[in-house]
């Protein structure tokens, strides 16, 4: 097996991902790797890091990268030559397994959707996210695609429920529908549609709607909606975490009582923080393509991107695709 | 001034209303109130109350109230004797000023809008809600309306602003386009649609799209968002509020020196949650109507009841209404 990965995407591009590599290498040694980048800042890297190329790590050579404010189209016209779309092509063509990428979501889903290309009948890919609960619940998609049908939710709860089946070894996913209340005659046209759909698609486990204020208590293992509404979901998660923790953070700062609690709490606190963080399940696949794809956190480090390629590997591995790409038959 | 109380309306109903009118009496004097029910429950709960009828207290008999699963437009056929239709019918004659409800949403809106109409202008009605922050946040529509054009959203802006400048003494309101994105051509296409209405639209502060992410930077005070996305929002922050909370509780109970860390914390915890307690700032109005009706949460206590009579209040005599009629002419 060989996965490919995009050494200049991410904030922290190339250390980060050169020292993710070198961490992946270290521990799932039966994998080649193929890192598609600059060679000379991926030596000084390598130099930095005080380690010699591992043996079953290859590099791709280019100078050529796409930026976060580049134009998604630009990896297919423009810059051709880019590091995501090489990784892309040696995907397409055999020659690697899987591909990971931190660089821009959008040019990533543009560029693997046209390249990679989708599975026969899913007629769009998403991006899928994972929330960090007591279990792990997939919400697909969370930004690719703000305007969607029924029919499309209705293969995505297919094709999430077969990642999260294959990946969280969960039996039989449960699949809800984001909504704005339970009642079957609840929400938008196209979220009516769906539940319709959903209720009556026998590859499915369907629990119905979801409304947001019930996320927090695992209603489903899959949760499906269009790209806009997820994108607002997963980002307001994001964003009211760190002001939950900034603000404990502010009352433990309240006076020398509350400081010296500060001390007894951090041990819980922490491990509270990180059952909390969504980085630990890896970074986001984009499902719907015929080969395996993972975006990572923009601004993951090394072992985010570690915990991405492993994501990357058993994503190949367990072949889900084959397995989406019969049920759609 | 005169304002209509839904005394059946609520989880508590009628004792917590009863006794948030007594609570409002007592502390708004000069105001005279309607109560809308059963007169024999609501004597009851006077009794509890150990206390008499206040003088500027009238009551108008009704033992028929809509319950939380009625069909919303049975207000208007099968039902037309509820306490909810009563009072808004005596808003409408001018007979009160304004109209509070604790009960079901959907109807309250329904009705309201059947009965006491829109402002001239105003394509639809929208329910605000408040998102509590440093400043706090009006997020409009907060479930009424899942699927709008962009000419609503506009005119909500207007609604909006008009709002917060008047309850909240905010000299320019910022209006704030909720999206997927900060940049002009993110969203669906009502959404882009909405951006360069908004961006044209001299009778309102626009700074923009606002990412979910950062909402609890309080980037502006009146937030702009269809029905469907704007209730999930809001509920989603309800519900990742409770959840943080009892995380903390759990963390707080881990082990016995946790545990005498949480006498500590006890008070700057106390003062952080209700800094978030959205009930401090009443009920959601509907905006967009030619009189005030306020919505109170479904399970308001009598000092969130005694609160939105405040804000109904308030409502009444800044005159918003007639500016907001003035701006849209």
């Amino acid at each position: 097996m060989k996965i490919a990965i995009d050494a200049m995407g991410g904030d922290y591009a190339p250390f980060e991902v050169v020292k993710g590599v070198c961490l992946a290498c270290d521990e799932f040694d039966n994998v080649d790797y193929l890192l598609v980048g600059d060679q000379a800042k991926i030596n000084d890297c390598l130099v930095q890091l005080n380690r010699e190329l591992p043996k079953n790590v290859e590099i791709l050579h280019t100078d050529v990268f796409v930026t976060m404010d580049d134009d998604p189209m630009l990896v297919m016209k423009g810059k051709e030559n880019c590091s995501m779309r090489l990784g892309l092509e040696k995907l397409k063509q055999g020659e690697v397994d899987a591909f990971v990428s931190a660089g821009s979501t959008g040019a990533l889903h543009t560029a693997s959707t046209l390249i990679v290309r989708r599975i026969k009948g899913v007629r769009r890919s998403a991006i899928a996210a994972v929330i960090p609960l007591k279990k792990p619940m997939l919400i697909l998609d969370s930004g690719a695609n703000p305007e969607v049908n029924a029919d499309i939710l209705n293969q995505w709860a297919v094709v999430g429920s077969a990642y999260v089946n294959q990946m969280f070894s969960v039996e039989s996913p449960r699949v809800g529908l984001l909504n704005n209340g339970t009642e079957e005659h609840k929400g938008t046209t196209v979220v009516q549609e769906a539940y319709q759909m959903l209720k009556n698609n026998e590859n499915i486990n369907f629990v119905g709607n979801i409304e947001s204020k019930e996320i927090f208590n695992c209603p489903c293992d899959v949760l499906v909606t269009d790209g806009f509404t997820g994108n607002i979901t997963v980002k307001l998660i994001e964003g009211m975490g760190k002001f939950m923790f900034k603000s404990i953070k502010n009352v433990l700062y309240t006076n020398i009582f509350t400081k010296i609690s500060a001390i007894c709490l951090k041990k819980p606190m922490m491990k509270f923080k990180k059952d909390f963080d969504a980085s630990e399940y890896g970074g986001a696949p984009i499902l719907g393509l015929l080969k395996p794809v993972v975006k990572a956190h923009g601004s993951s480090n090394a072992y985010e991107i570690r915990s991405t390629i492993k994501q990357a590997i058993q994503f190949h591995e367990t072949g889900i695709i084959e397995k989406v790409a019969n049920a759609l038959k």
